[in-house]
């Protein structure tokens, strides 16, 4: 991306471009995913759970916006395209057809375990390189957690 | 899908249950594809590109979102996974990496050329089957129109 | 009602004015039982199901009115008294008293069905006399058709 | 309804309940004839009137539930199905059909007196059982005599 | 209109395009009527009327924007300018100066009547070539005949 | 409070300020609890109860602050201390530690049962000495009691 | 008052409406009062009381709204007339010309205790007549406590 | 009015201050004699001319403050007392007790015609001494014009 | 218009009427052929005028609302018809079909010049006939050249 | 200024060019000096100044905003840079430091002072030049004078 | 808290949990005592002061939540009884009955600059076990020491 | 500035205080000059570059306004009157008179780079005495270096 300068050097910019690009396909994922569910969920928890997927929806929209602008601001190109998403998403799969309530909190809670184990990472490995780029992901690793906590609560 | 009992013999739904799965994937495709965009696209008209492209996400969103739970509630799932997009999806390919504006306008002229094909052609099969089905296509085909004309005006 | 020039002929308007006139009742029914289950509901599931049945009420409201003004607008008068419900209705009826949240759960799944058959057949019948009618009953049983597939997923 | 303790004393239980069983029924019936006067009226005075009614109907909507509510959590089921506001309704018959704006003002005034009056009763009969039932009683008895005055002065 | 490409067959379009236009012009003046009323009448009626007549011109004015957008979407420019509205409006013509309430009542009747004359027409010819600019029609006549009502209804 | 003159005989000022200073105390306290479930409620009702207690609290804070200003008013101080809290709520204790979404409401149901019992006492004691302290007791008793069936019918 | 058939009895009506209009006047003239002190009122408080003037003016005219439509709804006409305030109102004289912020804040304790005083006579001898009125009374009186505490606090 | 150093000179400040003064007078007593009749009127137009009042009183109360706090502003203390109101308002008096919807608008048509003509007077007195100050008077002027209109057109 | 009594002498009217009628038909006129261009306007900055004229438009519409009610306030019919639009309207003409954007841009520095010229000299004529007139043309005009200047901006 | 035609002569357009340069200079210089208060202010009087000095603020911005553009508009190129202020604004300087509340307001009476004195003066010379450009400077001017009026109310 | 599986390691959790749990002690406490003062504080800068403490009760209340929610997600279950906030605060303890302006101000200034050396503490600790809870504590943090400035300054 | 305890030692206090002047500076110069082209820009991006400035604008006095508090907060007087602006802003000067919008861009460009640099130098120098001002400085520069993009974004 050769038109953008960025404000870090190349090194810290590959470093941080790396962990936003990763970031920013899980995410995008975690929204794609969540409406799956949303949509094909069934069970007597079924109104709870499909409302609390439209919340999980909408702050994985959001916060993937966030995360890809973040990555061109610093001269990394986003790359947010379906076939992207399919091969290199760190969430487990999710099966096509209906899907019972609790196999849909099970899977949020595998889903969440795994996206906030990589963030985690991304947030120890920015923290040089950009500490702004770091704030970013701290923001989103704390209201994913969140999260986290409220699918396993209601499997406790 | 044997939970939910589908308003619609088992031949009426089997066809608007086809539409609607594609025009589903379409729009979560234009969605992620109208985001790529957003995030890449440089050139004298990057603002106002950038900023056209979040009301084609919006749209897209919302439609799909109204595609999906129109098939549910004819008792056929939904499927809006990445990988379904993937490999799936009408909408011709774009490149990974900044996008000119000239090229991001020829891009969703070409998009929208080709899902209005697709739209008109499920439009058609769904008037007997199911009107209700029909109802739903037309009102998302004419917003697509509008926005078709939007980019052609662009370029014109 | 000899005040309203219809815009139709009398053959249309006494096809398309029972039609009306039929989902008028059924949706204000549709009202009065979701509030009666709004009150007397219990179990565990009593806050999700008195919270969704508001949901109910608040739709069945606002289209009793469009239908009923949309009778009058081609000159047949919209009978929506308390009688005219409770002899020409068409839901299966509700008892006094308690209900088990999965006894309502039932019974609007029942309701649905019902309801959403009888609207289907206006939509066929209304069809040639008076497609501006016919649009206005195929919206609303879009809606139903959802809220038919979300009780049947509460209990799938 | 053995589910839900009462804050009250049998006895009190029983009085407060009638009198608030009795004011859903009215309540609910003035929101029905409202919408029937709503889409019926013609005269001169139409448009004035038919904004009005919705006011009326508003009214009684808000407050029938917060009634039904009310018996609910003093331990006694409420009744709203058409069948019983049909027979208990203390409101005056309203005629299928047209009505001119003249006769439905006279209408309204006249349910106005009646329901007033039965209100009066039950707050005089709730005073000493519960003055927790009373009070709602009187604050939507203040309401239906400000509409009262309104409805009277259009023919003073 | 060359550098737009219609979705529809040139047959299509030029049938389509000729609907949208005649709606296009039928409601540019039904607006500029509308506000010439708004402004000149009086009578004992006058705040009730001047207060309806906005009202028919906001949605005048948001319709024929609708349809405008339409037409160029298929490709058609759209003609609104104050000549071919003198020239091409089906309807009635408005004297010039003060106007009474009774007569603007009068005016409106006709005028409502004459346009849904008109769409009905339109409605029936686009059917076969253009489903959605059929659909966009409908929802505008339903509206139209809805206000028809309430001006009728002033006068019976 | 020799500051503020009140509107009140000394024994008046006495009576009424006992109970505001009661119904207080139970309030706050109320806010502190419905927040500590809030937090530590688990189970498969967990979001549904989690937004429940939510709205608890958010009563227990605005009618905490109208009985505090209320007592203020009539010249006696207000006391809302923690430690005061503690010594003297008339609310059941509560455990440390998570809380199952069963446990959450039948404690819940005992402390409303407990705090109505109070408020009603206090209206009771208000009725001669102060009708306007009486009146802003019944209203909250009413909000209380409504809460309390709300609980109760989950149980149920 | 012949045209408005009032739901209380003549000696009912008489009380009642002999409290009404004390407490209109009353009011209107708070607001006026409330008003005149917004204006002229200077010292090193001059914002703090400018602001809190305009809040005892919104109250005042929103109550004085009520207490006069709860008059003309029983069937005594309102008068509000300035010639009827100069001569009736309770409240103390406030001087022409500029006020200090001292003085305000006097004024205003003496206003507030005047006239706390006449609505607690009020309360009082409309508790049999109509509890209906007397309800409206105790609302208000209780927020202009609330505001009589506030002035005093601020010269304590 | 010591404190305050006018922008004017001492003859320019006595000419404007005494227009600000006499507008100040007539507009308040513009609000008191509208809301009078809001709430006395009655007659087939009763509603109408009842919100058509509220719409007079909300304009009087917004510009007599303007211009009240335009008159200190120049330093000339103002007076809006009741007795003021009394004594020196332009407006013809108005009767006690309930007043036919025909004769209110002839007070009000009445009451515009004197207002507007004061308001001239000082429109052409303050050129000279105080554009500001005849600015805001032509801006309370045009809006008072408006009603003045408005009244006559519903007796022409 | 012998029902409305004119604030205004004879003379005085028909000059400031004649600057009003010419006004409002210049800003009908703006406001067709800004939704004329809106709709038919193509090229590079297509998206960027299409909005801009919206705003154009928006204005148009309040201020020839404005400057009509004016007219009437004074005594003179309003004529904003199309015809009466079509024949003394002093923008310049505008061509039927698709129009690029640079050739809008000049259209409509062309027009606002225009209109820009003759509200000048009636800015001047209304100075002593009625100031009231004059500030109202003050006002609409302020704003025309500041619009006036970002289309310049647009080709500079 | 080249690219901009003027609605002005050459002459016309000096005077009002400098008239609008000057007060754009003192109003920038009153929202920065109006910060620098906001932010260094201390004493007993902090939070009513602090708060007060940011709706001086607001208003400056707002004002030096029309303004600027009305400069523009009328072919004068705005200055507004911070060198521009720090030399040609009219306003007394303000000590770096912290600043006490009675400073502070007596600061703001000096600059209030200033620039009414320098508006009044711009009034006087633009109003045969440009009677559009007076209008902006009166009104502005009338909250200048507005502000003045409290600050020194405050002192008083 | 054995149903919530941390992000954290158990050393991590204990000291995250443990600072999260001397926060939120913290915070209610400053929610309570700041509720405590608005109601019996007393002095000439009453109102302001009133005021200002909501805005930091509204601020306690927010961030306790916050960091209540925070602990739970770590799997720390939260405590917040009353006898924990009695027996654990940090704040100095604040008198019973009316306290005077000056020594809320006091208290306040007192309240924050304990509080604040607490969270200072606390960011430290937090940093290496978890960057995500230093990053709420540093938040919180900085609005705290807005706020004691705000205090500080009212002194000063 | 002695009035205020700093939670900080004077060491870090000298640190951080320099570091927020600095940027205090930088960020209300950015504001200055936002506006300055916002009113002298011309060409034909001139309507998207007039609104992006006024975002640019609009963030650069939020942003200023928390670092100048944050300065205030931690004990450092905040200094932000013109001439400290003109005399030690980092931004690159601006001319006056009209810019075309390719130099605004370029200009803008040039500003952010700049700033960007010398916020990275500040966050780096902030971390260890005071990481709560550090963090601040982080939010800020995310949003700068977002800005940053976009404006070349629009070059590229």
């Amino acid at each position: 991306m050769t038109t953008i300068k960025s404000p870090l050097s190349k090194e810290a910019r590959e470093v941080a471009g790396k962990a936003l690009q990763g970031a920013l396909v899980d995410l995008l994922d975690l929204a794609l995913v969540g409406k799956q569910a949303h949509w094909n969920v069934y069970g007597r928890h079924f109104r709870s759970i499909h409302l609390q997927l439209d919340e999980v929806v909408a702050f994985a929209r959001t916060s993937s916006d966030t995360v890809a602008e973040r990555a061109v601001a610093i001269g990394v190109a986003a790359d947010g395209r379906a076939s992207t998403i399919a091969e290199t998403s760190g969430l487990p799969p999710i099966d096509a057809g209906q899907l019972s309530d609790d196999d849909v909190v099970k899977l949020f809670i595998d889903a969440f375990g795994t996206i906030i184990g990589r963030m985690r990472e991304r947030i120890d490995v920015t923290a040089d390189p950009d500490p702004v780029t770091q704030d970013v992901l701290i923001g989103i690793t704390s209201e994913l957690e969140k999260q986290y906590w409220m699918f396993q609560a209601e499997l406790a």
